[in-house]
């Protein structure tokens, strides 16, 4: 009888057993599977090396679009929907440059920088800005230097602090820089800014990215610089030599433009009217060809839709997987998604992105406030061990998903790759196919699709 | 009273916290400097650009013995010793190369293999070894075809599997093919063979390394070749179609020459007589820089000293920082130090490698029996979280340290990078400095000197 009621008593627990082994089977299986297959290296290298850079309203973005809706009817999304919203259309408009002239003992010298025009700002057309050059360190450099800034090209000579270990972390705090760095100077009378480029590796390429105008403030042109261009403009500044600076730039806002969300989607078969969320972006920036950025995510995304059929998996949950439109300057995909959702009604039970890069996994972000559903979420964690993304944290999730929040308060995680060498290729021409490692973007996705499956099999709740 | 016994009982506990606390920041504050030095860079920059492939009995090995005496002293050993050990002398002595004959629908083919002797082999010499090739997949296949291998060349067609999570794992498996399938199937009479590389990259460059001959047996020449060859030879054997193979190799085991261990020293204040260890290997295969293996653990290992020398950390026991020679085609290096140990009744408590590549780490592999020890070590994990090297598991440490294990029973580690790109650069033309990131090799060198400190503080008793 005691060992009746005993044996009773371990019934949960030994149901618990068998689940986990069930559950790391199967995890095991998709595992197999994703790194025996050629589908992910086949993606990318469509997308980057056929497609290559696709910002929106560009003519590549179309071929993406067209290139994504096959690619997931062919992993073997049973409907695949385009979701159109309107995108802003920037174009560079030509090839940017910039020189500085200055005097040393030698006499007058030239000195070229390799330069490239930040995404949303104007050009300086052909007649080009030329103005003295000032040099800032931060923003309380520039509110001290304020009166002298009028007719003078500002240069943020802002850091990329390398001892914080995670690049992410630095890049938080200096991204404002390149984000409202223009209107700040141009506050002041100044006629154009450059930005340090946001990145820890030496070299010499310019890193592009959004910018964003204040309303109130003239809009003037900007764009950033590489390393050792640097490294060349701090050492004429710190012999306190004057500098004049000529930009070349031809970006132009160009109105907004068509462009979809696609969305491959897997009827749920028990909870069809619940929608979990797997996504990543499928612009880029013009320059490189997106293949971390967010190329992998892409891939993994349809990875994940891929081993599911492939293992012949019926979801409990309509899942969506999605290749967001406009992360890059505008985030209106993400928002199209959001709103479409709540004018039909859906309910959002989870969300997951991967944007930060096809790196070996880390583990996620976690942007989830209940207790009981952050608790189980880490009860799965020795699944997550042997495919190296056990790693949970809590954190903001990604830029396309993180309207759901807004909107449903849904759940939501965001892929952490290792971030080590994400800067020496975000927004950049070595954004390229030949940088990304196809196993280690293949564990990425190994992850993600144990993730989305443990939601679904067991819900947040 | 109550409160006074309940503050009794707690101090342990609060102290443990401040200790804590006050290893946090010292780690800290050596990841900082770390992060902020140019040394590392510096360091493997010059071994491997500046000095280059370095293979045991080479001049470069020679440079890199000075090079690497100098570099202790620069970076503050107290003492730098130079330990004499006598190594094998191989020499590639010429260019390899390989052709096959084959016949198909179009006529008789040649097709050239891009080959490299392994290390230790015999060569050819100019006079080449022509004969038929015969494929196998594994030594079951080389057993059942035993019969029909005389005067044959064997090709070890042994696939890499990918679906192991960890690519040691498969090396694990499969190097036992570069290691003795020469002697296996020069036991049945083949004249050479060819090993399908240890690679899990596309790619068509072989990847070299040790193979040692089974006494009893004849030698016989034996080569790596790349992927692409190795898919181009299937798919002719998958057509039944017979080949020729010739081969010119030039390897030759010349006698044993002198080497040296170089080892930095700083004397314990407390314990002098006990010694802790760590380390890399300062040679390295003859194609490539020897970037990663083992220019890295060479430059971690430095790197370590640095910095306990630039915060004026005064360990408590003896540490040596060895660049241990010839751990590639003999571990004469690590079987030296561990003999003269023990003639000189030294007491090595500790002993910690970097052999496995400058990647982004992921934490230690422990050769730890003592449960104790074990348990110990384990409390320390989170003093490793914030460098991404808190994965501790049980397993092998190193090869040169291996020997100290041997001798004392000395309980050791290995760090474990990230192993998903290792095989793409291992004992390959690849293995050079831009293949390295140096963020992450610096972030193996915070978690090495983390655990040396700790251990240099705590003990493992």
């Amino acid at each position: 009888m005691k060992i009746f009621l005993f044996g009773l008593l371990l019934l949960p627990l030994i149901n618990r057993a068998q689940q986990l082994s069930e559950d790391s089977l199967f995890i095991h299986r998709m595992a197999a599977n994703i790194l025996s297959s050629d589908a992910s290296y086949n993606n990318l290298y469509y997308l980057t090396k056929k497609i290559g850079a696709r910002l929106s309203g560009s003519p590549q973005m179309y071929l993406a679009e067209e290139w994504g809706a096959k690619a997931l009817k062919d992993a073997g999304a049973e409907n695949v929907l385009l979701q159109q919203c309107m995108v802003p259309h920037w174009v560079r408009g030509g090839q940017d440059n910039a020189f500085v002239i200055y005097k040393d003992e030698k006499g007058l010298q030239q000195y070229t920088l390799n330069i490239l025009a930040l995404g949303n700002a104007i050009g300086t057309g052909k007649k080009g800005v030329k103005a003295p050059l000032t040099r800032v360190n931060n923003f309380d450099e520039l509110e001290a230097k304020k009166d002298e800034l009028k007719d003078k090209i500002v240069f943020y000579n802002v850091p990329f602090d390398d001892t914080l270990i995670n690049t992410f972390s630095t890049y938080g705090k200096n991204v404002i820089y390149r984000g409202i760095g223009a209107s700040r100077a141009a506050k002041y009378g100044a006629t154009a800014v450059l930005i340090r480029s946001m990145t820890n590796t030496p070299g010499n390429f310019p890193h592009t990215g959004s910018l964003r105008y204040i309303d109130s403030v003239k809009k003037i042109p900007a764009a950033a610089i590489g390393l050792e261009d640097v490294k060349k403009l701090n050492s004429i500044f710190d012999k306190n030599i004057p500098l004049t600076a000529t930009l070349f730039t031809y970006g132009k806002m160009l109105p907004d433009t068509i462009a979809h969300n696609i969305i491959g989607e897997l009827k749920g078969r028990e909870n069809p009217e619940e929608v979990i969320t797997v996504g990543g972006h499928l612009d880029s920036w013009d320059v490189g060809e997106g293949a971390h950025d967010d190329g992998a995510g892409i891939v993994q995304t349809i990875e994940v839709l891929r081993v599911f059929k492939a293992l012949g998996y019926q979801p409990k949950h309509t899942i969506h997987f999605v290749l967001f439109a406009n992360e890059e300057n505008g985030t209106r995909g993400g928002k199209k998604y959001a709103e479409e959702a709540k004018q039909n009604n859906e309910q959002h039970i989870f969300a997951l992105e991967s944007d930060a890069g096809g790196f070996t996994p880390r583990g996620f972000s976690f942007d989830v406030d209940d207790d009981a559903s952050w608790q189980k979420i880490n009860s799965w964690k020795p699944l997550f061990t042997p495919y190296y993304g056990d790693r949970f944290e809590k954190g903001e999730a990604g830029a396309d998903i993180g309207y759901l929040k807004e909107v449903f308060l849904t759940p939501q995680a965001g892929l952490n790759p290792d971030s080590q060498r994400y800067f020496y290729i975000h927004h950049a021409v070595t954004d390229v196919f030949e940088n990304v490692d196809i196993r280690e973007m293949k564990l990425g996705a190994i992850n993600m699709a144990a993730l989305i499956y443990l939601v679904d099999q067991y819900g947040l709740n």
